[in-house]
């Protein structure tokens, strides 16, 4: 019996090489993947066969072609669940992101902090710990937030490195077990002062998050209102 | 026999009356409310109970505090438990609102139907019902809707008058007990076709919702893709 060659296109066989590298994150959302004349040279291939792989690759869904600059990894949106307790950091590593933050502001207020969420009102006795941060995925601002954290529950917390996790400093420092947080999901057009940290140049529709973290039952750990932005993020929920 | 007086509590009544002129749009969202002393002034109460009927305003979500500046209508004014599964109609009637249907288009899809959620593939076998909804509350267009319904677990299900809830018709025509409802909540701007609906002139952001309803396990009774306003949502959620 003969052994029956497969007819594998150059086209299909090139792209799926490339959108390995996607996969395996070693080229990621918003790098531009090989041009045509690139693929035409590294992979000696005629161009006919270049504009096919782009195009295979695009009617996937892994890049995107923008006019006049070249073709993109596609910024894939990040689901975040709402039923589960879950830092940013964590759903970054998740999806494959390298998380960071930077600090903007940190202070104390000493008459303490409170909001609605879910049409109840949370008050915060003072002193309350205000931190205001933006947290990257893979370089690549994703979320601003300001966080409301009990300096009484978190004696001295104002000490601690807030680059990382707040959530592993509660379980690790204070030894505190979060036990449910509530949230309210709105949706905005992220004004001036929010684009500029985004570096957007023209507004988009974002989630507003309000939302207040529990540690046992009515003891209030933190109070948070922060802004996703819409283009990267989901949230997923489920109802019983 | 005596009548028996009905002790219904001042502010009660005063905090009903002031609510009455935010449903009838005499205030509107954005819009200060009497402050403490003109409702002592105008409703010739005490300070505590005019403090109450500022209260009692607050915590039934119609209007919100801001620190120095007074208590404004709220924008969003229906809050949308995603942990709970939820009819539009029950979710109108619980905020005070008369809920009405406006059916667009119902046809019969002998293929089935498909979508991702969550980052799971879900599938319908044919034959499945796709019918297409204004719903309103109070004659207001709030939410816009696509819903593809099982004809394999409804048969006949497009006879059905499709004015009111849906849940209705499968718990007491077809005795299917709904499980669960997974969705996936995203941002975008209102397009044009959906302004037309809600009678607005220019795009606001709204809630894109697709989801997945089952009765029973991997049983799926139907998928929906929804567009909430945005300035009339918001979305309360619980994680623990």
């Amino acid at each position: 019996m003969k052994r029956v060659k497969r007819n594998i296109p150059k086209y299909f066989t090139i792209s799926q090489e490339i959108i390995g590298k996607i996969r395996k994150g070693k080229l990621t959302p918003g790098m531009k993947v090989p041009s045509e004349n690139n693929i035409i040279r590294d992979y000696k291939v005629s161009n006919t066969t270049a504009r096919k792989i782009l195009l295979e690759m695009e009617s996937a869904g892994w890049v995107t072609k923008i006019k006049g600059r070249g073709t993109f990894v596609r910024q894939s949106n990040v689901l975040r669940s709402a039923n589960r307790i879950l830092s940013f950091t964590k759903n970054m590593i998740d999806f494959g992101y390298k998380p960071s933050t930077k600090v903007l502001e940190g202070r104390i207020l000493h008459h303490g902090y409170s909001a609605v969420i879910n049409r109840r009102r949370y008050v915060m006795k003072g002193p309350v710990y205000k931190i205001h941060r933006l947290r990257f995925a893979d370089d690549v601002p994703m979320m601003l937030e300001v966080r409301y954290i009990s300096l009484v529950l978190c004696p001295d917390i104002e000490k601690q490195n807030f680059e990382g996790s707040l959530y592993n400093i509660y379980e690790k420092e204070y030894h505190l077990h979060l036990t449910e947080v509530h949230q309210m999901l709105s949706t905005v057009m992220m004004d001036k002062s929010s684009l500029h940290f985004f570096d957007l140049e023209d507004s988009i529709p974002a989630f507003l998050i309000e939302g207040v973290t529990f540690c046992g039952r009515e003891m209030v750990l933190e109070m948070d209102e922060s802004i996703y932005r819409g283009d990267m993020y989901r949230f997923s929920v489920r109802a019983t």
